[in-house]
């Protein structure tokens, strides 16, 4: 089953608002086994939006409009669907009462504009609006199912959750379904990564293999189209492992996981606390750890420790490692590390130092940095140099860091 | 002069991230004067991109395609616009340099998946990437000019600011000229601020206002369209004034001023530095204070106080204070500022404490904070209340601390 997500709305070519609603509405119709063709968007023009309903029911089962079914003159939607097919607008009674009990609740009188709210192509089945006035309609044209939803996001997720998803539920006769498992991957990039797989890649078929490249991490989405859930199971079972032979020692978690969480869990499992020493990240690091809720009990805090003096007093760093070393060195982020272990009374300590430039810093060039690791196992400094601008290099240092607190909090 | 932007991409048509490229360019280019005919997302399918190609340059004088220009076999937009109009795809020099520089300067050889993200369409200009490896392109065809980006967003906003906005500028004849000042608000919501400026929004011509909801916060984009900068200079002076009148009190800064940055001028200006005490935000205020390179002549360090323990032992918060009041509380936001300040020797002590949930805490809900600070000024706890999740809840604090350290040096 094909499907088209036409937006409808000048403030989305202006650039005022992204396109959410194609893509919450993408997620939700491939979860349902819908093939999504194409997003288009279109100003709010009469003649664009006819346009793009012609095109679209050629290539497609299910055409979704959204937006552009408000008040105001410029909301033509209803219109362009009635007037491509040559139908009537007419009122329908319950969303109508639903319109005029809002205003009669507030002491008001419903205006002609508010009462276009209640308009319908005739022919069509009227969606509830639970939370906003206009009401949505599914219409059926020849082969191809027409859906009209509201366009603010509030409006047309809850109509989607009450009014259609029940619609596609019961339209799936095939009983197939698509599941999904997301392989992450922290240390190699995207290129090296498909590179290893590249044969798995060029040969996919069901389950497909889609990589995807975020944040200073890749993953791999495998997705597979089945009607038994253990068989799809298994058949996920199996490409992993194929996938684990190439690159498994880059592999760090699935779905939800993220390195901070499980460097968390790590941490949690040994029933240590770990607290953090920063300079380069000035922060980072720490507001990480602490995004996920629960964190306190493996967090025992931290020291920004931007300045000398702030390592010298707050962290024990020794004048002469300053002098002779430097606060860029790997004696200092050993210092810092064993330092903020101590003040914490925690059995991990964690310290970065380096350069964030843009300007080098004690004739080191941005990108150096010192990762110092000191617990009951070891105590250790990973030297780094990364690439990229300050916001970049002290984004990467924070993520580089929490993959040395998975190291140090077990095997991979 | 009409655009399209086709986006391309699997990614963005299962919804997995949004068209977030397609509001940017929008954006560029009404702001350059070009009228956005529509937008448009195919998957990474030759003959999909093909068509898409073929329908937008019957309507637009520039097409912009984004994404699919990665080393991967299912990049293949360079090749759709080859095919589409049977042309060579060819090695671009300095591209190709660019590339195989990347991969020595890590010691490594390009791939040859690698080296194709060098390769252009003969005939066309290159687009220099000064971020990643993927050469952009501009390419005539008949009527229609066809620009080829990258897909990551940190690329192809670098790729349209250096390369792309001068040839834009240059197409524009006229003389007439575009001139933007952003005036910045905090404080105030997008509504609100409309309905103040209702008059002025509604009757707008030359300049006009862009309303920019950005988050937590909204600027205004006045730009006037004119032949001579001082002319337009005095017109946007004029409409900054009437807008001054109505809703000045919220007006912070100007283009790319912060609220970060702000705020550190006018602790740099009084000659005071600032020591900071987190709870609630885990270090998110000191990580945006240390954003700003140079920061650390105003920042002198922090203490991340997660834990009651920390907030006793690093900052002298009395016992009693947390078992009476409580850790969340004004009185141990106060204690805990003056503790810091104190420790750093610093002119000035922030600090925060608060729940972000989503559990509530010590009976208070998700949303409660109270920020303290410490100068010599004066000494003042602020208690808000805020509304989100919690990375919502956590990065609003943050933001909420740096507008009131603003007032603390001095008058907005």
């Amino acid at each position: 089953m094909n499907a088209e997500i036409i937006a409808v709305g000048t403030e989305l070519l202006l650039g005022q608002i992204a396109n959410t609603n194609g893509q919450y509405l993408s997620k939700q119709l491939t979860h349902h086994g819908v093939n999504i063709y194409r997003h288009t968007v279109v100003g709010d023009n009469l003649q664009r939006i006819r346009q793009a309903i012609r095109t679209a029911a050629k290539h497609n089962d299910i055409v979704i409009l959204t937006g552009g079914l408000g008040p105001t003159e410029d909301d033509v939607t209803r219109n362009a669907l009635a007037e491509e097919y040559d139908l009537k607008l007419v009122h329908e009674a319950r969303a109508l009462e639903h319109v005029e009990a809002f205003f009669q609740a507030r002491g008001q009188t419903a205006s002609d504009a508010n009462r276009r709210q209640a308009l319908h192509v005739e022919g069509s089945e009227v969606l509830q609006n639970h939370v906003g006035l206009a009401c949505g309609m599914v219409y059926k044209h020849e082969n191809t199912w027409f859906i009209l939803l509201p366009g603010p996001p509030r409006e047309l997720e809850g109509m989607f959750e009450k009014e259609v998803r029940p619609l596609l539920s019961a339209a799936n006769q095939s009983h197939e379904f698509l599941l999904s498992r997301t392989l992450k991957f922290y240390g190699i990039g995207e290129s090296a990564l498909e590179a290893r797989l590249h044969d798995l890649i060029v040969h996919q078929g069901n389950p497909t293999i889609a990589p995807l490249a975020g944040q200073d991490e890749v993953s791999l989405r495998l997705t597979v189209k089945d009607t038994d859930r253990a068989h799809a199971e298994s058949k996920l079972d199996t490409l992993e492992e194929a996938i684990n032979e190439r690159c498994g020692e880059f592999l760090y978690g699935y779905d939800e996981d993220t390195l901070v969480s499980k460097a968390l869990d790590r941490l949690r499992g040994r029933g240590w606390r770990v607290a953090s020493a920063e300079s380069v990240t000035g922060g980072w690091l720490s507001a990480s750890l602490t995004d996920v809720a629960g964190a306190s009990d493996v967090f025992a805090g931290g020291v920004i420790a931007y300045r000398d003096e702030t390592k010298q007093k707050q962290l024990n760093v020794k004048p002469a490692t300053l002098q002779t070393d430097g606060a860029v060195s790997e004696a200092c982020a050993r210092e810092m590390a064993a330092g903020v272990r101590r003040t914490y009374h925690s059995e991990v300590g964690i310290s970065l130092t380096g350069v964030a430039g843009p300007d080098d810093q004690e004739g080191h060039p941005p990108g150096t940095l010192f990762i110092g690791i000191s617990s009951p196992d070891v105590t250790q400094v990973y030297a780094r140099h990364l690439q990229g601008d300050r916001a970049t290099i002290r984004r990467r240092a924070a993520k580089e860091a929490c993959a040395c607190l998975l190291e140090v909090g077990g095997e991979r």
